[in-house]
């Protein structure tokens, strides 16, 4: 507990004098002003995060944690739990979509067990920071209890020191867990107090019927729970999960070291906004990558303050959007440490 | 001529046999059926596109092309006339926004005078594809003649021709001219029937002042010039310049070697629409890669009938956001090629 409290009060507010110092870096090169849009937000806040006018996003990785949820009992995925496990595997053989990205983007894979179900034993390649056997059924009570949830958080946040420890420039944060979609349309509904049925959607594919069933999920979980906004430590182990909460922990550690964290889909999402709810100005640090498919993930967004920076129709999770987001994040850092000036092409400047 | 009417004539449509092969690739891969939504259709246009289920972007390049416009002479820009030649030098010496692009997407920049008014006098690193010293001012009169539009065109198909013979597998389009926007939205106005205000934008950054004498200027034009549905190569004549014109001919060529064309922002896309009237089937072998913020490109992409891409807010051309969008169709090929199969990975199928 001193670990998350000592970081949650020690993350800085992004630099304004150093996006200010960016923005006017990026006025004096050989294009109009404002006209690469959204590039030139981007190397702003990037510098501003990392808390220099020089930022480099050269050193990145990708976290994928993985757990499984005890609602997976009450029947909403299309998928069997074994999965969970199976995928993790994927990931550490390198087959997995997120694997694919990663290498195209030239980003580290760093996968961690938060605690799936089936034993993974000493697979190659998986971090072991397991808080136990999968969660307990959210429908009938919480998920987690606080300490099991602060554990989680707590691994996260070690986990992103010892990243940052390592150079790495950048953190995209990803999920994999059977089931998890329920808990972070849980998450959202009691973070942003919609409706169930306004933040529960078809995850992986589940029909009509299915659908149903989670949003009724949802609604019992609520109920057996009954969201605290002043504990959302609390409302993070009744509805959350233990790769959701590890994430959150990773969002808080990488803040708190100035590392900008480029945030995947709707379960991603909730998890920082998890972050968010026990730390304000972590805030600062996200990056939202991309608008996910699920429905939820508007009302997380914008709970966040955040515009994607994508908009794909992604709805995979693992973190394969914000892996694709990276690219856009080196290419406003790289405008920003190479391209001509004005001056130093000689090109004329606006005539009025 | 002849070169102009056997590439319209011999533009093949895309191969829907090979998309759908494709889709069922994808659906074999440790994903729920259609997750990664945009990637998907992706990695299936451009293996219709390019006429094989192994499709291949390595090889990529970007195509600039350069030219002045009577039309500056109106004072429809922020930027001195002398600003197309001290930006092509920039181009040429590496140091513009789309060099520092297309180095971080691994994609070869091909720059090309198609008229730029001072002389370039051998620049290196510059393509003479020279129609003239700048078009006529559109607000006069037509821009070109006919014969001059129709040897922009050809230039453009032989070059598009060239680089596939090189083995370059996707191809960007880009330009740089002062005044084009006026040129373009002149164009856009004439093709889609939108009136010159709701396609006249503000370009490099004028003013209130500024904009209503461009839209007055594009009015004038449509006067001096009236379209003509059925004379497409009139209209392009008429309104538009020598680098747009030679983009379109860069269309036409890709398109009818089966190389895939990501298209720009607005002025790039009235070219890629010009290339679409004379040759209905090349749009097939378009792919929108953002929507400016440039206004008159929603109706340009509409007439298109393209969904961009992306959406950061770019309005600087060169091909900056087509070169951004290479690696989103880099990505999309690698998960066809480098995914594992539910069958390969050992992972469970939905439980449906």
């Amino acid at each position: 507990m001193i670990l998350l409290e000592t970081t949650c009060s020690s993350v800085p507010a992004p630099d304004d004098a150093i996006r200010a110092a960016i923005q006017r870096r990026l006025d004096g090169k050989t294009k109009p002003p404002g006209s690469l849009g959204r590039l030139e937000e981007l190397a702003c806040a990037v510098g501003a995060i990392q808390g220099t006018a020089s930022p480099s996003v050269r050193e990145k990785a990708v976290v994928i944690m993985a757990a499984d949820h005890g609602v997976a009992e009450e029947g909403v995925s299309a998928y069997p739990q074994a999965v969970t496990a199976q995928m993790v595997a994927n990931f550490a053989a390198g087959g997995a979509a997120v694997n694919v990205l990663a290498r195209h983007a030239g980003a580290r894979v760093v996968v961690a067990d938060l605690g799936v179900k089936a034993p993974l034993a000493g697979l190659a390649g998986v971090r072991d920071l397991r808080v136990g056997a999968g969660t307990r059924n959210l429908a009938r009570g919480p998920a987690m209890r606080r300490d099991e949830a602060v554990l989680a958080l707590e691994r996260g946040i070690a986990l992103a020191g010892e990243l940052a420890g390592q150079g790495v420039q950048v953190l995209a944060i990803g999920e994999m867990g059977i089931g998890n979609t329920t808990a972070a349309s849980a998450l959202a509904a009691a973070y942003t107090g919609s409706a169930p049925a306004a933040v529960t959607g078809r995850g992986t594919g589940v029909d009509d019927v299915v659908h149903s069933r989670k949003v009724e999920v949802v609604a019992r979980a609520l109920a057996a729970s009954p969201p605290d906004p002043a504990d959302p430590l609390g409302t993070l182990a009744a509805l959350g999960g233990f790769e959701i909460a590890g994430l959150a922990g990773v969002v808080l550690g990488a803040a708190a070291r100035r590392v900008p964290v480029v945030v995947d889909g709707f379960i991603a999402s909730a998890a920082a906004l998890a972050a968010v709810r026990l730390a304000p100005r972590c805030a600062g640090a996200l990056l939202a990558a991309h608008r996910s498919a699920e429905r939820g993930h508007g009302a997380v967004l914008e709970a966040l303050g955040k515009r994607p920076l994508l908009e794909l129709d992604l709805r995979l999770g693992e973190g394969t959007g914000a892996v694709l987001a990276l690219h856009l994040l080196e290419a406003a850092v790289r405008v920003l440490d190479e391209m001509a000036t004005f001056e130093s092409a000689g090109v004329s400047g606006a005539s009025r």
